[in-house]
């Protein structure tokens, strides 16, 4: 197999894209995705998929996106990198369950490059429980351990330390969710080539629904109480602040001018703050105690 | 009069939260503050007055402080300062209200001062509706210009403009709300004292209550339809937006390792965010399209 090229990558991405909406709609059983197609002006587009009030999704986006033209000065300083032209492509997802037991997740696959021919893959799956299940958070580590380990042995262990401080609300002292795995700028190194790293990045693209079915699998069910959704409130509080004040893509895609209904697809149907909530809940307070950096999921 | 202390100043500020605070219970006539007073390991600390579930204020929050200590570094860099000790003190206040009809209000009064004789003030009183009604965003732009023309003929329409620039979201191309005045780093200036400029932010801190009572008068009792509960929740969202993606003390104050939670009382209760919501209501709709600058309120 030869290199793939940005036109592979984006048809690729593309078709991911369908793929996951299709089997999203069947896992949930009752809504449908709405697709809006979108240009921008410099060159490039998107077709941003959402998806509401489903009996499993309350609120999700499925964005592809494939944009290219001069690359915007905020991103050449932020990324040290030479003027020249850019082309970037990829898949991004969050899903926001109606039930407080199921978690949020988060997946990423994008490629950028530049016309003075530099290149790098990123992405990751991460997931927000409102509530952690131990258990649960047990095997989506083990599922993503073994899409890594397909690929390169060193994977697992150094992205999802990536993720544990990626997803890290400093002013909350406390992590966005259970984790996952985090990389970007992978591009060539030693034994890894350019199609190592496409292969990594497809596999984790197609991982994406059979690891969320798993993830949902009975929780999709289970009774909440009043508690537990005032709870899910504030947790999505807490996924407003760390995607506003801290996310990189956010901060990007709304500095340049980006589609500010796409970027902000991943903001919850509702959130709350109530003032220096402690949670009484055994449950919730064991979920508050575990959003730190550094568990080692798969022995937990 | 001769020129007031950092003391002086503190002391003044301490004994305006009492004032507001004591005048927003009886105006509110249900619910009362809770305070949490709070030390700064560097030096210094606060009050935070928060109230909730009143009837007419949904939540609130009512914040003194007084922090001094080495400068930190990140607050050298953004105001290029010489290193220094400082002294900062302010009140700030954020009200977010149960009824629609009714609009958020944004105050804040401060003093700034580093150890090499730096000094400045700032501060400002701006307004966001959830649902503009034309005559009193007329009104509460009147009530400024009678609060600064008493001090200086140029201060309502260069600190109205400042507002307008200040409480935007970019990314939406929107302002936060009808605006209002914003003032920073005023300091001594051709025939402008120190004193001058003390009188003024006295003036601005006690002109709060008045023009927040004339604010919520009769709309705090209007009647609202669900549609107007989801337009407030999605306003709300873009307060959110603009707290955590624009607002500079917030980020200052979230980066520098600031008390979270007193810092964050401003978000609102609830917030909602649906994907792409295009209001059909007309009063809404008219709302929206009153989102920019440079309208000239006392005229409309």
């Amino acid at each position: 197999m030869s290199n793939p090229t940005k036109e592979n990558i984006a048809d690729w991405f593309k078709g991911l894209q369908d793929s996951i909406c299709e089997r999203l709609e069947i896992l949930d059983g009752k809504s449908g995705f709405v697709e809006d197609q979108w240009e921008r002006s410099e060159g490039g587009g998107g077709r941003t998929r959402t998806i509401k009030d489903g009996d499993l999704i309350e609120k999700g986006g499925v964005n592809f996106s494939a944009v290219f033209g001069p690359t915007p000065s905020k991103i050449l300083e932020a990324l040290k990198l030479e003027k020249s032209d850019f082309f970037a492509t990829g898949v991004s997802i969050v899903l926001h369950p109606k039930n407080p037991w199921v978690p949020i997740i988060h997946m990423n696959v994008r490629y950028f490059e530049m016309d003075t021919g530099t290149w790098w893959f990123g992405g990751g799956i991460d997931l927000t429980p409102h509530i952690v299940v131990t258990e649960r958070a047990r095997m989506f580590h083990k599922s993503l351990k073994e899409v890594c380990d397909k690929h390169n042995e060193s994977y697992y262990k150094d992205f999802k330390r990536w993720a544990d401080d990626y997803f890290y609300l400093g002013h909350r002292k406390e992590t966005r969710g259970v984790g996952g795995i985090f990389f970007d700028r992978l591009t060539e190194k030693e034994q890894i080539t350019k199609l190592d790293r496409w292969e990594f990045v497809k596999e984790v693209g197609l991982s994406f629904v059979p690891i969320y079915t798993d993830a949902v699998a009975k929780l999709r069910d289970k009774e909440w109480s009043e508690e537990d959704k005032l709870w899910q409130g504030l947790r999505r509080g807490r996924y407003v602040e760390f995607n506003l004040v801290h996310d990189k893509g956010t901060k990007f895609g709304l500095d340049t001018d980006g589609r500010t209904e796409s970027i902000l697809v991943s903001m919850p149907p509702h959130a709350q703050w109530h003032y220096d909530f402690r949670p009484e809940n055994q449950t919730h307070h064991k979920t508050q105690s575990l959003l730190k950096k550094g568990i080692d999921w798969i022995n937990y």
